[in-house]
């Protein structure tokens, strides 16, 4: 075999990033074992059967040749409309170009900001694909580690202690964490993102669920409109995730190069799965909070049956899918914990080491099953990390 | 605006590569003109309703969460099956990734074989994404330029003068020519290809259609399933371009760490796109030549109206769905022909030179509309050039 390229070798930076667990788990439910299952961002939601009826008249219709690669100008318009009242910010269909899924969008977007060898910032924790996509595509990730209790957020003084970069990668409402960031920190970025005339790609896939404090698009401040990749999806707002659809917004001149790029890299989004979502955003809110309720429900009920614990402390998540609870006190680390909770109780979670050194010590608990399964999973939670 | 990545900015190279033509027709028929278009490789057929209930069945039955990124078992099986039944080289799942589309398989085989800076060699004529994808996998491109009198296959001793490179990238059967490369021309390919221990990235996305000779799968060849990445799809075999749905072949290591690579750059393929590609592949051969016979049937046609011309001169098509015409004896360039058939006779054609140097002075024919319509064309098309 000749030899394979450095980039490819290296995404993973030799590490497993603490997924054993997840993996663990997922063979022992092959094996037809009962775990319960709070690892990754999958809503126990099925994406609803209007929308798939929907999208199968648009097939049967004959929408199954090409689409335009940049996306469907139907789907376009929607998506400018929808994050142009989201933000507050002008949008049109230049300002968009849909993407299989935001995960396509992320990486196009370090494309798009980097070229080989520049270095691209990210926040830690962060969502577990963000320094592999940083590497895909050429460039060198550079975390900034935040604590525990700042929130989880960047300061400005950490901001100014980084390298030259060429972007800064931000996520709220945040996965792992559950923090959405206030005018203060998104302030902070904005300053530090354009004091270094950097490009901010601004991952804000979970804009439909916050539960606290209010989503701020930092497109909207000022002078960002101009220097902001914002990535959208379909996923989470629509329990669309295996349908691989998502956008990225950006200046027109940028969106128009992205199109060139989405030719080589993809040649765009079926037809008519961007007709199902331009049926789903055409919805309205209804269906969103439909889809985003549960999560809220489900924390109120982690929130409740955690309260007084002396070893278990929650970060009361402010929004998206997931919860972090800091074990710490337990004198184990994320990684064991999470092993022994499968071992010893059939439960899975993710090692807060899964998403970076910040979380060391913690697990993220994604509230990704119905409530009666959930609030069993947690009291059996609270009852093991107190029974060590 | 901060500054654009140089590889997205520099992706096209600055040209609009012969595509005003393509744009132009385009732009008429949206304003509502009557244009033959005979431009691009999107069959006039659409995908079968049957392969559409299967799809709709599989997402009313719940498959609409993440699919498992480098393919669901069953198609990897599936496609693995099929890989093996067209070569005769054992392959198993393991051999195979799952892409949206065989776009997004050139791409990924790019990034793994090429490292930022390296040459990636590709022949001309050639698809027109060709360039493009190695650009914006950060490799430079090098075109073998072939000759219309070698039927445009490159021959032992353009190979060796090439410079050093991480890999060659082949297309049989060829879009633009219709070139299906025989045995002499794949040994020579491939003696070349393991004498410089480079890796070979095979296109073989029309290999359902084939009029004469036979396919083969230079994966076969002695020593090359260790460094061949070979591309598929079901866009051009099943009339499924709109889905995205295709594969890459390559050995074990290299899939797994091309699943890697997945995980960053797309995020797997819809769950039931894949299960619609599972029923179209179990359906077999006799729907492959319901899809592939209508090119066969034109270009006999085509062959037929243009024998004895003193103008145009056919380039026999052995397989895909164009055909190539010499028109140099015109005087006019590819472009040139190509604009005036397009404003005098109503009908789009591509100019050779879309496809690079070699085919300067010729046009690419799709036989991409029903019988009766291109015949008319042809004839139009005939008369028009003897006018000149």
């Amino acid at each position: 075999m000749p030899e394979l390229s450095n980039r490819i070798t290296t995404l993973n930076n030799g590490g497993t990033d603490g997924w054993d667990v997840f993996y663990k788990a997922r063979r022992r439910v092959a094996a037809g074992e009962k775990i319960t299952e709070l690892t990754i961002g999958e809503p126990d939601d099925k994406t609803d059967p209007e929308i798939l009826e929907a999208m199968h008249q648009s097939a049967i219709g004959g929408h199954t040749g090409y689409a335009a690669v940049p996306g469907t100008p139907e789907l376009r318009e929607a998506v400018a409309k929808r994050v142009a009242a989201q933000s507050g910010v002008p949008t049109t269909s230049d300002n968009v170009l849909i993407t299989p899924g935001a995960q396509a969008a992320l990486f196009a977007a370090h494309l798009c900001a980097c070229d080989a060898g520049d270095t691209a910032l990210y926040i830690d924790p962060y969502y577990v694909t963000y320094p592999g996509s940083i590497r895909g595509a050429g460039a060198v990730p550079h975390a900034i580690v935040t604590a525990p209790e700042n929130g989880f957020c960047p300061t400005a003084i950490q901001l100014s202690e980084t390298p030259e970069a060429s972007s800064l990668l931000i996520n709220t409402p945040n996965n792992p964490t559950g923090t959405v960031y206030d005018a203060n920190t998104l302030e902070a970025i904005c300053g530090f993102v354009r004091d270094r005339d950097m490009w901010l790609i601004s991952d804000e896939v979970y804009s439909t669920q916050v539960w606290e404090g209010a989503h701020i698009s930092p497109r909207a401040l000022p002078d960002m409109a101009n220097r902001t990749l914002q990535i959208g999806s379909m996923s989470k707002s629509h329990a669309m995730t295996g349908s691989r659809v998502g956008w990225l917004i950006g200046p027109e001149e940028a969106i128009a190069h992205l199109a060139d790029l989405a030719i080589v890299t993809t040649y765009g989004v079926p037809g008519y799965i961007q007709d199902a979502a331009v049926f789903a955003l055409a919805q309205g809110k209804g269906l969103e909070d439909k889809h985003a309720k549960p999560f809220e429900r489900r924390k109120n009920i982690a929130m409740r049956l955690l309260s007084g614990s002396k070893v278990i402390q929650v970060i009361p998540p402010m929004g998206a899918m997931y919860m972090m609870l800091d074990i710490r006190s337990t004198g184990l680390s994320g990684e064991e914990f999470a092993h022994r909770l499968l071992d010893e109780r059939d439960i899975a979670v993710m090692p807060g080491e899964s998403f970076g050194q910040a979380a060391a010590g913690h697990i993220r608990v994604a509230m990704t099953v119905d409530d009666q399964t959930f609030e069993q999973a947690i009291s059996t939670l609270r009852e093991f990390a107190e029974s060590l």
